[in-house]
């Protein structure tokens, strides 16, 4: 029996990510690469039933003015970062997915994403309901074209603007009649969330942004029996951190201070160039160390636009603890990674166990992908190597 | 009712490690200092009825020339690494525990460890067996004179060469007759092993020296119905291997290269400077790194003497792993630790887990205290965080 | 025939830069240590004749309640910077220079530092003339006490706020009337300045504070014949890129980016905690870069207080940099020094190479110095070796 | 008028130094590149008149079966450290310069680089004498077809195992006669030295091998009123050093230990992989410390093969010094460098310098050029930025 084919769905379709996802991707399916960076592919989840590469077929929206080639291209010839054999044998496959690739929506992304748009988005204007009944009809259009089971809508855009959730009410009931005019102003990455969710596809926020993360959206979920999970893909800095520091908790060592400096230089450090996204972002990567130790050790995380470096994200950590007798120590380390290259295979990994969760029926947050993100949802396990026993016991459930 | 009293006995017991061992259960006892560092201090072991500092005593073996007080205090002036203001509030202290602190044996223990002992042991001729009667002598001795209801025996002494055992009998009952006569080149630690087994003792065995790892040795433990673990304190740069591996396992990065580099300037160091005895501590570092990730990246161990480092022990790990799509990575670390203030309150944890085992019976090889050393004996697991969950699971059967 | 005594008279005289330096004064005359650290004591100045250090005589003003004695022992517990016997070799000595310390002023000194200071001081209102008349009397006072032939006063104290000089008149004579009346905003570290000259001492300005390099306090120099040289002495990070910038100049090799980020935790952190006394400070650490290149890599650079660290700063710097066909290349370092030690020698050092300067009759800015500062006035010379070989020909000639 | 044209002949020609130099002057002539990574292209040297990339032909000896190309291309797939581009571009030259590339001697290069040669040069036999002959034909023909005024001769080669020179004779009268029999166990690279220097030609050796450098070939660069150099080039660790000592040295910081570990994975580390060839090199890279500080501290360099390291050569450096008052303080850097690309523009900029030299009538070692080395040869200065000078100050001369 022929398997069927599902669809994943990104927003921020020609960014960084999902150009490196769409390269890889066709490179898998073309048997040019190993599998290696692909956690959905270790031994423990041979026998999970997992969508091949043969049986994906990708989509997604954008603002931007782009082609995936060339932002395929770039990571080869500015970042070094892809090797640039594989962009050449993928640019037929590019080009023909660039067709699937829709207009997004600026609602609510901030002037700093706003800015870098195509023209023509930056006049049109649409009421949050509007900007999701569009954004479903791309997304069916596109499941119907291709004949898929499912599409797993994935956002994997830049970070926005921090949202204040508070006030807004906790029923989709609610809610839904409040999109009807621009007074609501939910963010976009909630809007394509609540798009996703509202026609029963599983929805995956990769970023620092709002997305499905609140209450209302999490009951649109229930009622349509659908799953999704955020937020912020785990890639560096912060998976080290939540490998590290149950470390010196096992060992009843005290960290007294953790700094944290991270350097890159792509389209995220671009906008996240704005103090207004910065502090999402912040905020998500900082959280974790006191839930892990029980105690607040000072902390300083800076993240900075350092263009040189274009993908490649460099961060330096310094860890100052006491040990025995109040004898301070320190322990840096020095993380240099391509910042698309990292988070690429997680999004292939997420599409594909999210995948699987909805054709096994499970609805609500998928908190047994905890291991995959900064601030997973639904969980206060910070500890990397639990939630990776979390993800494993699940795959044998 | 009171608590009876239980003796801790080290195996080079005026040694960096011993010294600030002593000064830690000196402070700790009067209150001078929190417990930070301490595994068996953590919340989930408080219920466990652990020894208190006030029930313990302190004794040991030694073959230099040195005081206690001399030993803490260089640690004081030289290495800037234990705190002055403790060394001078337990000084009288440490000269009463010197009398505990009685001549080792010289058998087998290579050149390098000879050369450093004090003249009147290097002239003394015993045979492996009269070592180990004079060691039981000692040791009991102590036990009878402060009323002791366990002892537990330490090795902290300074790697001996490597010593093939793969020629011993297995049985105690056929090793036992050969230590009559000077043919059995069993080590130093091997012989203390034995005589603390013999007794019923706990012995554990914090260095990459043999110990009580042979199996005629094991075998006398469960004839004495006592418990033993081992080898090699896990205390900076394998404790990092440890705990980052699995990471890099769990992400499906493919670690291509991993190197690390050692220096420090303790006595230990002086007696690794000896190729011989550095082969034992070199092959301890670098053999759990297959062992996690199921294939064999290139690797390098350095540890080199340097003398200006004094107690402080630097490592430089560079760790070259493949991402996504062949993207080659790179992670580094330095860890700047004090030797001996890392390893001390293990030594105390140990005592304390070891005590607590032998009170509830068990005996044999404590796989449970996998957690705090390099190659542990009697499992495989090598991933610290699940050693750390088979430490907590062991507390709470 | 005996030496004439000479006096350091210290802004900021019981900080740490101040306490430390005035240990080691102390722990030079009495032989207690060797002459690490003191530039002045290289082979190629030991036949200027520089003073000695039993001809120095300490005095100061201070705004804090505190004693020398406490700020040393500081440095030795909570830093573990400074070794504890030398502090308690000096305490009697300390105790007595105490007597030597007077009340600073807090005019223009900003808010942060003015918290920082004893109540009766922020109570105190006086115009900049009276301060100066006041700060002079003090100086000539301890001068005429022990008899001294020159006092060098020299700027420690923090870092102020930056200032606006371009609108002063840049003529003493058109300035001095000014000082009268409270509109005249001249921060304290030109006050001292102004007083320092006036009275025909010589003046240092260790801080990034605008001490006295505004026009009008130049003439004053020049006018009363004595000498002046400033600013931000170059201890740490500063140093090494005024190392290795030529290193790359010279090697054709183009910086992209330069991050420098520094953490620390003394007095000199909480006061660069407030963002107007950082912006001072940064400004002078980021300068010379473009100067040594003549284009301008884009560089950042942090100062964050992180009150673990106390006295010991360490700074990560990420060089990013092209290299032959293109190719982008990374040099890292990671300075890990003890501030107050860094800075504490080159105060000395400053001290006797100006009283040299100013008995052999040199006015104005001392711009052979120019080796001991980030941000040296009178020149455009920013390469370290350059600057040394400066010091070299001046010592010669 | 015409430009006369002038060739590059390198010993070592399709080695991954010689690749890059060759595509470097490709791409430079074809306008691809800016002269980022030359120091002859610094706006000092402007008005020299060196000679420019049209005037340029490169030619050589090697001992491999490989291809220039592939030499090339290596350098982009395996070791992501040339632009692809470049060498797409170069195809066609490579090429054709691939013609100009003969067999190079087998001759006393020891067992390690012998083993990689190809099959028909391990079976020649010929005596010293023989292969200079051989050599020089090789050289002269190169020079009649391409019409040129000089030939540069550069050795790139592999580093060889040590040679003990302190026995052979210090006339080139008395050594060559000894050259006409096997005896006499001249290494290859003093073999293409005396080859060179006899035909008129002046030569540089790069590399850490014996070459030039003894008293018999000084002699007959004298007679044949040619120049020579050498040797090691300095390209990374050791370039910092030359550039850091001084710092440290002018701050009278005593540096108590500097340990150096290098790790790199091309043809290079394949060579010094063997202990003998190693033994030459960490000799030439340990030297300078001593020379420049005066005293010796206790260092350490180690330089290892790690296979998936490429052509990246990576040092990290932990330098231990004592401050003001006896407090230790650490810097450490890390070198991430590409070996072919550091040394491919000195390369060039060596050959355009000896040229001018020889055009000039200068004989014998060119001093001027010792901040190209590691070792330089006929001067004691070690100080980067002196030596740096002392090309300038020869270049206004």
């Amino acid at each position: 029996m022929a398997r069927s084919r599902v669809g994943i769905w990104l927003i921020g379709a020609r960014g960084g990510v999902a150009a490196t996802t769409i390269v890889g991707l066709v490179a898998l399916r073309r048997g040019l690469v190993d599998t290696v960076g692909l956690v959905s592919e270790l031994p423990q989840f041979a026998d999970l039933g997992l969508t091949t590469w043969d049986n994906i077929v990708i989509g997604g929206h954008e603002i931007r003015n782009v082609t995936l080639y060339d932002a395929a291209q770039q990571l080869v010839d500015v970042s070094r970062a892809l090797d640039p054999r594989l962009v050449a044998a993928a640019k037929e496959d590019l080009d023909a997915i660039d067709a699937n690739i829709k207009d997004g929506t600026l609602l609510n992304v901030g002037a700093k994403i706003a800015g870098l748009a195509k023209n023509e988005l930056r006049e049109k204007t649409e009421t949050p309901r509007q900007a999701i009944s569009r954004i479903q009809a791309d997304i069916s259009a596109f499941a119907k074209q291709h004949e898929l089971s499912d599409v797993i809508v994935i956002n994997v855009s830049s970070t926005e603007p921090p949202f204040d959730d508070s006030k807004l009410p906790t029923s989709w009931n609610e809610l839904a009649p409040l999109l009807e005019s621009g007074d609501c102003h939910l963010p976009a990455s909630s809007l394509y969330g609540a798009a996703a969710l509202e026609l029963g596809f599983p929805y995956v926020n990769f970023t620092p942004s709002v997305g499905a993360s609140i209450p209302a959206l999490c009951d649109l979920a229930e009622q349509k029996k659908t799953c999704h999970m955020g937020h912020d893909g785990k890639t560096g800095e912060t998976l080290l951190k939540s490998t590290l520091a149950p470390m010196f908790a096992h060992r009843n060592l005290e960290v007294m201070s953790w700094v944290g400096h991270n350097i890159f230089g792509n389209m995220d450090a671009v906008v996240l160039d704005d103090p207004e996204n910065k502090k999402t972002k912040a905020t998500s990567k900082d959280r974790l160390l006191g839930q892990i130790f029980g105690y607040h050790p000072q902390t300083l995380v800076t993240i900075e636009r350092i263009d040189s470096m274009g993908d490649w994200k460099t961060a330096w950590d310094h860890i100052h603890f006491r040990g025995f007798l109040g004898t301070p120590m320190v322990m840096q380390f020095i993380w240099q990674g391509a910042d698309s290259l990292l988070a690429a295979p997680l999004v292939i990994d997420l599409a594909r166990f999210a995948e699987l969760a909805h054709r096994r029926g499970e609805t609500g947050l998928l908190t047994s992908l905890a291991c995959f993100f900064k601030s997973p949802h639904g969980t206060g396990e910070n500890d990397f190597s639990k939630q990776f026993s979390m993800l494993e016991a699940w795959a044998k459930s």
